[in-house]
């Protein structure tokens, strides 16, 4: 739905995910995970209760996707426009093409909520290299069918729209090098900070194409109107960055004070190595040393 | 031939050759085999059977690539169109563009097949890297001479055609990347499903240029039409992981019924460890233990 | 401030950054450092002198950018454009764009100061990846702005500028590609480079636009005029290799001189091995051995 | 000099370089060798003979650069373009525009020459990786000023020049990656493939802009001249594979029989494993082994 509540809503969606994402790699950063999501142990291994085998973020990722196609089909109540061409008319033209196109959208993510589904509980041993790849072509999709969008709109819409397929597009990349590098915390900040900045900007294009708090709308023919939108874009970097780091220290506190309370006298805390490791500065101070003595 | 029986029938040989590699990766896959090829002995290890020393799929590249170069100089019977400057004419001109074009491309196939014919049974040692980067070229080939195709076309063979040369650049890179890093599965299921995407899309093409079934031909000024075209690729994109899934579904039970009857009482059947390896598994436990250990 | 003064300030801020980017880098090359920056050790392990403690760099970054940003707002004194929309004007309209353009791009320059004070004094141990991130982020959006910048100039002025973003990406990337390997020499040097040519092309088109030396302004209508664009440009390629060379050259020459000096006889000065290292040299040698044994 | 003579000189030189690199590859592919051009022992441990402390290579490159350089100041013998603006003339304006560009891509090679003889003739320890790098730059700048060079030109012109900026940049771009992985017989083979695509290609344009054998000029108003350029580029691929595999030949037959002559009785000649290496069979083999026990 090419409205302010249909883009308000998807724009929503998106930055639930992703603020769940920020506490997931928060918590991942935090705990020195080696992987953002631990792979699953073999079937008859894991747990027996049934919370342990249902795999949640697949089932919100279908739900979520089929609640923004079926409006797409039949909101508001009583249209159908479950058709592609309309055969009445001799000239078997293509009709809404609008929904046809944000449906394959919700479509690709619903694809991704069934594999992950399918890789979770219904194999012996989960695949998570598709599950991944799955979501990073949910995401190329998206950049795809956005871009295509973007013929015979006005210069802004363009504009607007150019400046959400980047970093929707970057997701896809970040997601699709994953396939093959999971274990890099460096492309989880991205993907999720990347993640913040599209949905934040979503919402933002939304309020700003349908609904401007200053009660003028955008003009596309003005010059200042255009030339403000990077700017305003680059601020939602820094404001995703904001956002991140934000959830990221609240979920240092609780981590700190969960791990204090469980801790053991004498048993200290081992905050895990970031950046360079503990291995590369010894290394560096034995260069050092060797190079104190050779000179 | 840039008829429709001409693109029918490359786009044919396309998904016969995509679905023969679908097999292999699915049979590669299931075997946990390190590459999809593997690579042949030194000569006087190989055994002497005939069929063995029989380079099967060079030949078969090199007799579909002949069955796409004569027609185009000499169908339909009676006509020559072997000259490339028309010299009678005192202006010289070029004469045939688009039947040397569709040569030029098979003529790279072509070499791609007499490269692996020799690579295979000429050589004392086959050099799979020569295979895989002549395979690459005729991919790259191809791309290239599609984009130079468009110019002087309608807006809608210029889209159609661009949809098909994303995936065959695509196909072209990944075969160039594995002449590096020939044992990643993921590049070659990559690599599979997108000869699928092409070839699938390739015969949609054919189709819908020149035999639409609505029996309306698709309109160029027609912005709906326009539109309509990446979402339906996006479809095909869609159809051609369905396709992959498939095969290897087929496979999967081709592969468990035929080990199963070969088992061994007390020998159990090792699944290949796919996604995460059971090194990393076994490390992450490792260190959820000390970590469990250390709070 | 799009004035002369305030390109040629810009430029110098970054010539004497890069100038002093050589110096770090030719000292690194002639240690043979493993990092360009060494790592800092956990705080309760540096020293307790005040001055081990100030993160220099960082403090030099955020006074910088306060000395851009101050004066777009409020410089001649008097005026004040801190704001961004005239609210008076019943249209809403957004005004001193240009201003808002730089402060953008200070700003997160400022940003990356922060993120190094935060990460080399607030915490017990530095994140060397998120000073690095915050950096390339930083030369990203100024790429980004710049080139958003260009809509709506005359063909010379975008040319210009499109020379400028050039380096800055490359600069950008180069940097976001440290985040994960920090320790190639060959990428310092890359970096250091480019950032050389990008200032000394700010200088001179900040020259080049409003005080040609010639007394004759550059003329965007005259083909030679743009023409010679590009060949300067490889010049201030040039420029940079020879400046990078000096550079060297004169921290060699300190370098020997200090180490001689403090060099103990019997102890020999152990140059660090650069191009191909020791091991591969005896790996070929004994290549070498073992193919003249065995031909 | 922009006419028939200065490009086929050109490309000659172009041509001699790619066939010199071509013996060479050949000859490091069939001796096995870790690195094309083996590096210099440290300077201590060279020979002590004056051509083994003489670098050919760097001195061919100087001369032929100094070559193309003079002749573009200075001849026909008399004429001076040696400057840059015209100061008599009031409006200042720049002169001799192609000379100063031609001088400017020459220049790099001659820069290229400097480094590689000071590298191996003046420095205590040999820096391959500075001179791999003043080769990529050379090549780079090849291809931005070739692309800069093309506007204001007729449409063959600018496909011409195009579709010889694309071979070079991808061998600027082989010589950049080789800065750090210099050891890949792959690359080697591109970046000559590549070498000799551009000096047929650019001796092939030189005869078809100014000589053309049909004695017709090609004309930038027919459509089907421009649409046989991409084709006769696809052939110059494959030509230039052509020659690579006939030297590779010519190269292998000389050093069976240079070996077999060198051969002493007992010792075999070891092949060097191409392709899949040795060990990666062997663990193929066991695998199989593995799994067929298994099964």
């Amino acid at each position: 739905m090419g409205t302010f509540q249909g883009h308000l809503l998807a724009g929503t969606f998106f930055l639930i995910f992703s603020l769940y994402y920020s506490v997931m790699v928060s918590l991942a950063l935090l705990r020195g995970q080696r992987y953002l999501r631990p792979p699953l142990p073999p079937r008859e291994k894991r747990g027996h209760r049934w919370w342990q085998l249902v795999p949640v973020q697949g089932i919100m990722k279908v739900l979520i996707s089929l609640g923004g196609i079926i409006p797409e089909f039949f909101y508001p109540p009583g249209v159908n426009r479950l058709m592609i061409v309309d055969w009445e008319d001799p000239r078997r033209p293509f009709v809404f093409y609008e929904n046809w196109d944000h449906v394959t959208m919700y479509g690709f993510f619903l694809l991704s909520g069934v594999v992950d589904i399918v890789s979770r509980s219904c194999r012996a041993r989960q695949t998570a290299k598709l599950e991944q790849a799955a979501e990073a072509l949910a995401f190329c999709v998206l950049a795809l069918l956005m871009a295509a969008h973007l013929e015979n709109r006005g210069t802004l819409e363009i504009r607007v729209h150019a400046l959400f397929v980047a970093p929707a597009f970057l997701v896809g990349l970040v997601l699709a090098i994953e396939v093959w590098v999971p274990d890099q915390p460096a492309l989880w900040v991205l993907k999720t900070w990347m993640g913040l900045v599209l949905s934040s900007w979503m919402v933002q294009l939304s309020v700003l194409m349908y609904a401007p708090p200053s009660g003028q709308p955008w003009r596309a023919e003005n010059p200042e109107d255009l030339a403000f939108l990077p700017i305003f874009f680059c601020w939602h970097l820094a404001l995703g960055a904001a956002l991140l780091a934000a959830v990221y220290g609240l979920c240092s506190l609780w981590h700190h004070r969960s791990s204090s309370r469980r801790e053991v006298p004498g048993a200290k805390y081992q905050p895990c190595p970031r950046g360079y490791s503990n291995e590369d500065l010894e290394k560096l101070g034995t260069e050092g040393v060797l190079q104190d003595e050779g000179v």
